[in-house]
């Protein structure tokens, strides 16, 4: 039933990205600029802006203060051992255990995180980069444990947003600061740079082919092989690794995702979804009801409070 | 049942490495010589010996020639294409499709891949590690999809060949050669360097557990968290990269795995376990009747044929 209102779903007029209605998968050009500020607008520097232009993310070994991590790490110790945490809407918890994966809308709930979503520092980042006042479209905080860390498979953050969200433009960008050292071998976030520059529409799950093997195993909203071979062939793959306390901001269309994580080390990271207050959610492009709000903000666009005396009120 | 004879099976007195038996993990020392030939024997330099003695592991960038490669590469798409080689038993297809995944024994069906098998380069640096003649315990090849290439959990190659197969002592070493690029995205070959120094014995599915969480997740064969955990804070990871051609050679007892491949880049290598003729297998160790001859041979222990005039036949 979901799978047929998808398909039979007419494309919106004002739907400049369209995907998961058509039978085959497509290619289009990005639609939006990627850099919305200038160089004189925040602490980026034109090399760093041009750098996040071309390919779609920018990394940071030492950002932040070590105390601000260390307190991050703390709270993330906290919240997994509180039992309250784990039974709350935005709990995720590992299936076949009690073991805590994820926490949503972490600014909300913990005043340690919600700093670190606030920190001057990164906000002015985003703020460049979105060219003006950002709120916040998410937060979380991740824990993957090691041993049997699952692989989370190539995806747009922004074709999701797009489509069950409702956000009209590619206007947003993620901002990820690791907890734990991130390694070439656990499983880091791995992201095809340049790919933020294409939109790459997923194929829906059309009656025709509904019993085909290969669509049996290919989830909606995953880009298709021939797609991603393509842009892999174009453009490579990256894969930021670091120390804790490590930030990697990426473009809300660059395709990214991660190999599983054999090793005993853990990845655990806070993650926070800047969006420009000039481009709120609509109604979801899918035409089904929205997502909930800890996990896609759709009432609250309070503007991130930012220093008159940070970067960017002067030239 | 199977579980119980395991269990219940008592510690053969010839078994120097008893895994499976008890219902908690243990760590023992190694009890075979590492390098069992001299720098004399072979091609291997007194530096190669001991980072093999101290690693368990060495790489070769350009061992082989790139003719001998290329004819394998053209060898695994005649047999990937070739539908009486799918249905062998020396086949594995990849759950769910007809794509060819391994070919066991391929130095018995390929004349070009028993050629590499026996390539003079590749049996003077194993006879002069395992010191004197080998013979071929196993050889296959290998072929792993892009996309949706599944991860290996970490294991030691002897732990089950010594339990299933009957392997009395840690004196073989594997040889994998590369037919695409490993790269530190597409899911390469991890090694504990060192862990070959110490044997993992690993925990049997006794009736006492079977039903706990913990076992139900656990296969027989499969080293502990604490155990691992504790190699790779003593010893860290290695990944060996590089393209096409790329040799690595590990010890038989070398703890290894690979994390999933979720990149469009396939991965494929020939893999080929030498086997001194001094270590021929007894009935074993687990009580159980042996595997198929085509994943260990029981039968034919003619050793590798050796020119006269390569490498060691002079100091």
């Amino acid at each position: 039933m979901m799978h047929s209102a998808i398909h039979t779903a007419r494309v919106r007029e004002d739907d400049r990205y369209p995907s998961r209605h058509a039978s085959r998968a497509s290619v289009t050009p990005r639609q939006d600029p990627v850099v919305h500020g200038e160089a004189g607008d925040g602490p980026l520097t034109p090399s760093q802006l041009l750098f996040f232009q071309d390919n779609g993310y920018l990394s940071f070994d030492a950002l932040l203060d070590p105390d601000a991590i260390r307190a991050c790490q703390q709270e993330l110790q906290r919240l997994r051992d509180d039992d309250r945490v784990h039974q709350a809407d935005e709990a995720v918890i590992e299936p076949g255990s009690r073991a805590l994966r994820s926490i949503f809308a972490v600014h909300r709930s913990s005043d340690v995180l919600r700093r670190l979503c606030q920190h001057p520092k990164l906000v002015a980042i985003a703020r460049q980069l979105l060219g003006g006042e950002v709120y916040i479209h998410q937060s979380r905080i991740n824990y993957k444990g090691g041993f049997r860390g699952q692989a989370f498979y190539w995806h747009s953050d922004f074709e999701t947003w797009h489509v069950e969200d409702g956000i009209p433009a590619m206007r947003l960008v993620s901002c990820s600061i690791s907890l734990t050292a991130n390694t070439p071998h656990n499983g880091p976030l791995m992201l095809i740079p340049g790919s933020h520059q294409r939109y790459v529409a997923c194929v829906g799950a059309t009656p025709d082919n509904h019993y085909r093997e290969s669509l049996r195993r290919q989830e909606v909203g995953v880009p298709d092989d021939a797609s991603l071979a393509r842009l892999v062939e174009d453009f490579g793959i990256a894969a930021p690794t670091g120390l804790a306390g490590h930030v990697t901001f990426f473009e809300c269309n660059v395709m990214h995702g991660s190999n599983s994580n054999i090793t005993p080390l853990p990845r655990s990271n806070v993650f926070v979804v800047y969006n420009s207050v000039d481009n709120r959610p609509e109604a979801p492009f899918c035409g089904l009801a929205p997502r909930p709000n800890f996990i896609a903000e759709r009432e609250d666009f309070t503007p991130v409070p930012f220093p008159a005396d940070s970067f960017g009120s002067t030239p």
